[in-house]
């Protein structure tokens, strides 16, 4: 019988691996909630060598035993939240990702950073500033790694736009445009149970936008911003909810932002930056489905972008986690930073308060 | 404390998780070799919640100790060959997947056709077109599903292409053309153990090609092929092996297929396809590392492409393990047929034929 | 000796050349300025068949005697304004081209319109939206073509895309987008000599964008302009005249509009619009120098944009001209209406208003 | 009444028209044929100030008058090839311009040159190596200009890509892929006028390919080429005429160039370059008719390739009659080589033995 070997030789195989460090050690993860965002996140989490899902708490009989059997989770225990201070105090026990409903994110991360426990947080981490300051403090105490869920930082195509930015390639940056234009249309469910601000699009859908703003001009304080909204939508004029945001901001450093946001684009999930400065302009364009292009008598076509955020971020998603694990090895510190968090939060109010005024807002 | 529900309604929930179906069963997989390309496979074995990875055979105890930790694989049990008759004979095993070197492809693929077990291999399943047949039979005889890893056949790029032109876009065919220039060079130690005809590169490197050749025109006997090669490394010269290929082959419907390999492509692993017809033009161009352009006074800039296969094919070699659980279960059968297979070897034979005669070959 | 004869048939000949129509006259055009985009018409009116250049109007001895030099003009007379009067009563002249600079442009316009003579004038036709309006009356009581040279309409992208979303295709408008870079940075003698009204940057540069966002629109009027500005150029910062400009336009119906304008772009002329609607998004993107692409280790490269609006915008100032001569034939009326051309000028002065104001200004 | 003058400094205005140089002549022009090619042509001779258009040769009434007529040449003397011997004793003529038949080119030329006038002519300079090698030499002996109208290499995308090869950039070539699919198919009777090898796609379409592999590389001597063919079409099946034809040419130094040539590309006019080497590859792609893009709910957009070579290639007929004015006025020598034309002319020859053989055929 012929030998089972390889003809490559042991340099080439690890070369191959480089993804795959030496480190040996599998972090224990609890994860919180197991909704829209919590499954989208569950696979990168079943997939992580480095991380062991050691439960799941989950208040909702369905969606458990969704996440249950789609997962093929038979061998994971469920819990419900009155388990929660128990299971926390578990000393075996790394990590906790928290991917419930935004009122609950700032308590359940402080109290498991207060376990001693690291914490990964979707976005936002709190519902003002206050409880976002008092996350980073639990983490400063506890001196335990704590990740906001920032993804699109982690992105192949947005953090190299970065990089050439901080690399100083565009020279003295002038114009920043953003766009976030939503694939599908959310439910009336889900835009119901944002925040009623009348304008809710900006804290919940442009806030990755301000957040990348925020990292690009390495956290310059605004001086002024300037908000104007429609609902085009007859069901969200109805709720006298936006559909459609546009936003200017103005920086002491002449830089002049311009972001747009819409909660549907039929063509697919709609995110770009550009970035333009003295030097050059970088743009982060959208990749498509595929790389394939058709031409016949009638013009070129292309593949549509992609449907929506779990396609088009599922790099940056994965990327994300490998982040916190490099983390939790002591191997990086979290890149979404506290002054960065609080700014962002000051920019949004500061925003609504535009909204609301119809005026320009001063910082 | 809140309550660890989530906003998001059950609806939207399993619709944004439609890629993972309702299917309970987790099915117990024996991995056969850890080199090179068993390594690249590792990790969508492990991601793939439907595949269990029961064991790992392997002879070199240099590549079981690599991968073991490389994956953390501590709980995962490591044989040699020599077990591998009563690891065949367990029941609870369903299906074996096999990365070991190629000359021991077919009598692996048979061995474990016959005692029951699916197989996947990676491509070629054999040396010959004989060994290929005997593997078709054997896997018609156990009625267990067995398939090659022609990976390219399920990227999303080169799929859609093909959809293109199966659904008859581009109407009568008339002019394909292949590409497939590899990065990095492989190592001399590789390229000195592929089968020394002088022209490996046709069997070793361009074989995906004709693979998708064959599929694309329907498995279509050409009508002559004419082969043209050079050796412009040194140390390749010096072995009298071909780094450099040109390949034209015609139908007698009218089809006129050009390929190019080459070894070695400094600017990144560069497949592609164009498929010209009386309708239109179809072409499967290259992705590239991010999205991102950047503009500057000397001109336009993009990233690269993909560095190698590994980059370029993840998604492909992914898709090719989930159309393999979809045969276990019985909701496909193997892409890759047999007709198309010994067609495939065929061209390969005939094309070395022509290589060696510095004529044209007909079929 | 072989007889002189072609091989291609008469109708294949004709064909080849449905650009040349069978009008047969040639028309008389005087021509009123020879500085900077004086000379980048004369080009296009010498090339067009259907003008003959009977005479130019130059005071400036320097920019008389460069232009006979450089386009070859021995032949032609030039003579000086006093002799404009005189020159204007010959019968056999049809019409008259303004490249002066902007405060002659009414006054020059209605003179000849009322000598009966049509008029194609360069943007803006006059300082002020009562000297425009007295420019399209005298067209309409002297019952003579009056084209302004809004140059970007006839552009083949800009005119496509316009093409797209009158026709429907991009459906219920939402957003528009607009980017004009100007390169290189004009002279500060010429930036100085533009109105100094602190944000000259939106008469002069911005302007094109605002005709085009008219054009798109149907002339709708808008709720609300909001401007911001800043100056990177010290000496621009000194002279108190911005080089940067944001603007935001909020209509009635909800759309959206988001203009910026630069006065320097140093990787070229950086011209672009986006128009997203509730069907899709149409984007009217850069050409570039070549359509060479070039890979090499490092990543891509690209050709740059073009250097300045006379190779960016060669065709439609062809064109431009080609449709006033259409005019003249009376086959064409002129495409820039009266109503949009004071829209147009409305918008600017808001605009003005809300840069001194700080403030939106309603309409 | 306003001073007619203007606001840009003489420098501003020189630089944008730094296209126009400072010698003073125009060159008197005969132009022998006022078929397609000829009129194509016409209209760039008509727009070069440096080019005095004195007479037209054409012996056809009816192409005479649709060339007046449509040019508007009511001025211009057309006369009949009995009048040529006349018209070029004339010592104030400077050039001749022959678009004429093919079979009639090598003897204009030689008399236009033997006259002393400098000649360009469109391709092929003659039917076989010996009247080519006859013009160049009565430009030899005559010391006239002569050029033959290989127009891509004057068009910018073609030009640049050689710009890159020649400097070095690609490093040691290694494959060159060129491809031309005509649009739309031409007339039957065009067809058949064409010398009837059963073959002549190559020597009519695809030596406008040959001629840029022999430009690119630098004159190489091929070691054996290979054709296939095929007629798709029923008619041209009947005339045992090809096309659709695939080339591969193989060189001492390694190269593999293949070509591939269709009479009939109902998609646009399809004609591009590759060139790959040891440190790169650069393509030349196809411009569309705008930069358009348009996104919908079924995927990308874009205008199609130009419909034909008028369209596609009228920046380099425009830069091509430049390049002779630049000869005329010895600013330059005429790029096209007699060493370049023979090769082409060879290649040409063995790729028809190649057809005839099936088989190889070696330089």
């Amino acid at each position: 019988m012929t030998s089972l070997s390889h003809t490559a030789t042991q340099s080439d195989i690890r070369a191959l691996s480089s993804q795959h460090g030496s480190k040996k050690k599998r972090f224990n993860i609890g994860v919180l909630g197991a909704g829209r965002i919590g499954r989208m996140h569950m696979q990168n989490v079943l997939r992580n060598r480095k991380m062991s899902l050691t439960w799941v708490v989950e208040d909702s009989p369905e969606a458990s035993s969704a996440l249950r059997e789609d997962f093929l989770l038979q061998d994971t225990p469920f819990y419900s939240s009155g388990d929660l201070p128990r299971l926390l105090s578990d000393d075996s026990l790394d990590a906790v990702l928290i991917f419930t409903s935004t009122p609950s994110h700032a308590s359940l991360t402080c109290q498991a950073l207060e376990s001693g426990k690291a914490v990964f947080v979707e976005k936002p981490a709190g519902e003002t500033r206050e409880e976002i300051r008092q996350c980073f403090e639990a983490s400063e105490k506890a001196n335990r790694p704590f990740l906001i869920g920032f993804n699109r930082r982690f992105d192949p195509t947005m953090s190299e736009a970065h990089r050439r930015v901080s690399s100083g390639d565009v020279g003295k940056l002038q114009y920043l445009r953003f766009t976030t234009r939503d694939s599908p249309k959310p439910s009336y469910d889900f835009l119901k149970s944002c925040d009623t601000t009348g304008c809710n699009i900006l804290a919940d859908l442009s806030v990755h936008d301000v957040d990348q703003l925020v990292w690009l001009t390495q956290s310059e304080r605004p001086e002024h911003i300037y908000v104007t909204t429609h609902a085009h939508d007859a069901t969200m004029a109805e709720f006298k909810e936006a559909d459609a945001i546009g936003v200017m901001i103005k920086y002491p450093s002449g830089i002049i932002a311009s972001l747009d946001g819409f909660r549907e684009s039929v063509y697919g999930y709609d995110i770009r930056m550009e970035i333009f400065g003295s030097d050059g302009v970088v743009m982060a364009n959208n990749p498509r489905e595929t790389s394939v292009t058709f031409d016949r008598a009638d013009g070129g076509r292309e593949n549509r972008l992609h449907y929506s955020f779990p396609q088009r971020f599922e790099e940056s998603f994965r990327a994300e986690l490998g982040h916190f694990v490099d983390c939790l090895e002591g191997k990086a510190t979290p890149l979404i930073k506290k002054e960065e968090s609080l700014l962002v939060a000051e920019i949004i109010d500061k925003g609504l308060e535009s909204f609301q005024k119809k005026a320009p807002v001063y910082f």
